[in-house]
């Protein structure tokens, strides 16, 4: 082999897989970290612990944006998505309308069922129950939710609002500590959901339009507002990171967040920062929620010099191990300051605090 | 074998696969009916046209929603999403904004270009080329088709209004037969995206919105206004038949009006009664694009006693043979009345016409 | 943009995309062709009919050789894949051992029957029914099948033998028109089997195996010299084309072929010079099914300036619409000379024939 | 709601799902503890975890196989794979030649590199590396593994035989503790590879073919004698279970084999007793692969009565989280007695050892 040939050939052979030892585990940190020198997806898990480790030890203290889609609190991650808010290891939320009235339906009493994916369909109609995949949920409980929804929606002061202002005023109403929502109430973190009308919280506010429509003042969801508010933090930030669970509506608006930012402040900002992602979409589909952080880059919504990972695996077994091996370790991100967003009508100023 | 077990044995085996034979095709139509005598997912495909056909031919003429995600312009798909508006075989559409915005993207002059999944993203950035898997569009382009929706936006009156009013005042604007939006203004068909803001028609809103946030009458996207239109749609039809193409928002909207109109109209309704589905999405995930149309009927969302099919391919090879198959074959829907939506606010009659 | 850019901008955008426009289809050729200036998937599948086709009129006159693997038979692709080897459109054939055997059942008078992937499988087992997704087989039929292999297996010669030799002999003891195995015998086309013995044919092996295994001389199947007589045939070909339908055994034998022949014959060969995937897996699992044909292009085992396609995109759709257009197309390949293989032992002496 | 309806609605209630709390964890026996009462594809594996304790503390000892197929070694799981052997966890190893193959690369020296799945491969080429998705293997050190493998051949005797006969020959000759085929040598614990030839070891065992093949005695792989040594295997156990990672020829060799060797010792045999499998594949396809265990039932592969679970995440993720939490619960399962296979030629003899 030509000499020039050999030394091309010697550095890509650098870093070598170490096979995984579970004999000599002393934690999920641990099983992530020898994640990190496998292969396959194994390698790029670790490497989304990797990522995410960065964006809370940069300096700039980027602002980090956590995207939920799927059935996650169906699978068990409610704990989880709220250690996350309550730690302060995302500053804002964004989530389809379905994990957050999930949540509320836990708050107020409702659990979900561990059933089967052969179940009877037609049967669990007449019995009112709902499945989601292997796992029921009891209609008699979505009622008493979507009654405790239409009533706090029924104090909300009577004028436009953004998706964040009204589910910041639902979550302050529920003093529940293992609400998502109440904890990032507690917390000041944002919760958008750019599609909230497409859910079950949906429900309720369609029967509250119905009821209201033809008054002059009314609340009402003035969807483009969530636009703007997202922009301003997006301005407004020293650099952001992207967190997506699942693709869906979420990923697409934080990512085209980037784009709206450039136009509406008249600046060409670099993209979000650290992007990772667990997913079980692939790109060969063409479809946004599969699509590689790489794509992303030509639209220039991820910065070209991004830290980025994709690891293909679901929720309910990926996130419990990024989460459980960032609690392992915390001494990495202790300390970090949270931030404080202070809203006047719909502006924003993002604070660091502790 | 004992005799009651023959019978049994016997009554399973009453249809047989048939080999599918390429050398006597006489065109889509008859390939998909070919697909219904065979196995695994052409089978399924040909279903999907049975369900189709079902719908179209009933005499309680359903209304039939169609509901569309992912990359479906840059797959070729224009002409034939617009064609199934023209020839009356869908009375309603739900879609992503991402596809509208693509419709208006070739309205403008813009085009999709073919290009590689494996492009070097940092210079196609640099380049302002944006990449959907291995197509790429013009930033440049982008920016003309912002700015004409932009001048449309600032003529649209200063209220309140649902998508639909919106995407129906875009779509009257072009005088583009190719375009979905326009054919369907023109036929008169209404279409929602219930999460229009996460789409780049959603930066010309935004601009929109930052530049009128203060005055007391300005256009707003009033979000829940969707759902109600939506409601009196699926409460004014006899029958409901749904056909997604993947799943997403508009998937998940569709099956829930169901449940928002039993709400608002104090009724129990029998769920979509005609359903079926293309996608690359997979049940055991746990999420609602890839959840079967079985799961729907526990939740009330698909009639007890639909027909409903769902096919596990790409749209950019199931649809054209789908929608060839309906070409093919239109003597068994030609002459289906077509529905008039008669528009007073918010509120909507539907009339057969022709 | 400065003038460098906008040049390397101008050299991407050369080929846009055009809608499929299903009004104006005059058959699968056509409608396979406007595939080919679309995008995802549907142009995926279109160019790996362009491959096809480029093997098929390549003046080197390549050997084709055919991957089979999945259930095609029941899929209703009997008639496809033996139309295939019947028009000569491809030269070798290699199989799991179920596709073949499923074309011995039904050429004892075995079907497939449609059933549903919903199925009691527990009743299933007491009816003597045996479950493929959404198909049933009979496994009273299966018995009568095993029993037609062991009596033609007795009579095969007391000696070591290649899967080729010995699926060849079962071929000609079959006069049926639209078998596989028996159009292969009549014209000649090598099949092979290299994991034979993990199928049902494996059963009525192991039966002899267990009759005859203290017999001196006795008909076994010699695995290794399939690789013998495969290699051969790479050798002694002036060009290669792949044609996978699925992955398994088959694509990785095929592959590795040229690995085996480059060491067997002291050479450094070119690799397969064509090469076309339909596939349901995807790359980031890593294994060989799904791996891409670049990556082959590292271990050599497709050619460094290949023409290569891959497909995302089920059989039992994907492959009648590929087959249906090379017939659509035949003035393409009429006239092709066919390959005659001459036998002695284990060599093979290839000629071309008409 | 009637009374008869609302008890069985209660009776489906039983079980809530319990989300995860990764800050009370102790261990990954500890987690997929909690996994077992969560949703999706965690609770899958949950219970893929208590399917193989229960098959571990049957007071009947069942014979535990494992079918090995993907990219495992080059995942980093050579260490895992190892172990389960080495503890006893396993009985019987069925793998793909290229496991098999890339754990003797190791013995030799060989090594996995980092690599990328964006890799230029036709550099790779060049450089003699051959990619695995994102990782690098060594050509060169794969001639040094091929000579190995040829060397060892030459000394086998010059007799018909099993791929478990060769590769305990090849085990045996090795003394590494880290290899999975030198541990099962070692442990006595049988290994085979149904498609042996398929693979880098076919190489080698082609160069003995070529220079050997006119020789009256010669090693020759007698494929079919591995299904005679298999079913001996099953027809000698009281009960079996059955591990897949991934699917390919190890399943369905292993599945085939409960039917051959009901053939084979004229009995109804029940079907392998307990089962499980984590897969990247998925039922729709129609493949063995990725078919479900309940249809396995219909051919009565799968006892009826069976304990099965099948989990959708790839091996180097799902596996270290298994055996991580079967050795975190090694009290469960300590004191199993082992198996001792006394194999006289073709024919074995099971007993108890310890």
């Amino acid at each position: 082999m030509p000499r020039t040939l050999a030394a091309r050939r010697k550095s890509y052979l650098t870093r070598s897989v170490r096979p995984v030892d579970v004999t000599r585990l002393s934690g999920l940190g641990d099983l992530l970290t020898q994640f990190q020198t496998t292969s396959i997806q194994a390698r790029n898990l670790g490497r989304c612990l990797e990522v995410w480790e960065n964006a809370l030890t940069d300096k700039k203290r980027p602002t980090i944006l956590l995207g939920l889609s799927g059935p996650l609190i169906a699978a068990g991650l409610r704990k989880v998505l709220r250690d996350l808010v309550d730690w302060g290891l995302v500053d804002v939320v964004v989530s389809t309308g379905a994990v957050l009235y999930q949540d509320l339906y836990q708050t107020i009493g409702g659990r979900h069922w561990m059933g089967t994916p052969n179940a009877n369909d037609v049967e669990l109609r007449d019995l009112y129950l709902d499945r989601i995949y292997d796992t029921y949920v009891d209609e008699l409980k979505f009622e008493d939710t979507d009654r405790a929804i239409g009533r706090i929606t029924e104090k909300f002061p009577a004028r436009p609002a953004s998706s964040r202002e009204f589910l910041g005023f639902l979550g302050e109403r529920f003093d529940d500590p293992d609400s998502i929502l109440a904890t990032a109430a507690r917390r000041g973190v944002p919760v958008f959901s750019p599609a909230l009308i497409d859910s079950s919280i949906g429900i309720g506010l369609t029967l509250h339009y119905q009821a209201n429509r033809r008054k002059k003042q009314r609340f009402m969801l003035d969807a483009v507002r969530d636009n703007y508010e997202l922009v301003q933090i997006l301005a407004g930030s020293p650099r952001t990171a992207v967190i997506y669970i699942g693709g869906g509506t979420p990923k697409n608006w934080i990512n085209d967040g980037i784009v709206m930012a450039n136009y509406a402040f008249g600046r060409e900002g670099e993209g979000h920062y650290y992007a990772l992602q667990i997913t079980t979409d692939v790109p060969h589909w063409g479809g946004l929620s599969g699509s590689t952080l790489d794509e992303a880059q030509s639209w220039g919504k991820i910065s070209k010099t991004a830290t980025r990972a994709m690891a293909h695996v679901e929720a309910s077994i990926g996130l419990p191990l990024l989460v459980g091996a960032l609690w392992d370790r915390r001494s990495v991100w202790k300390g970090r300051p949270r931030l404080a967003f202070d809203w006047t009508g719909d502006e924003v100023k993002i604070r660091r605090s502790r």
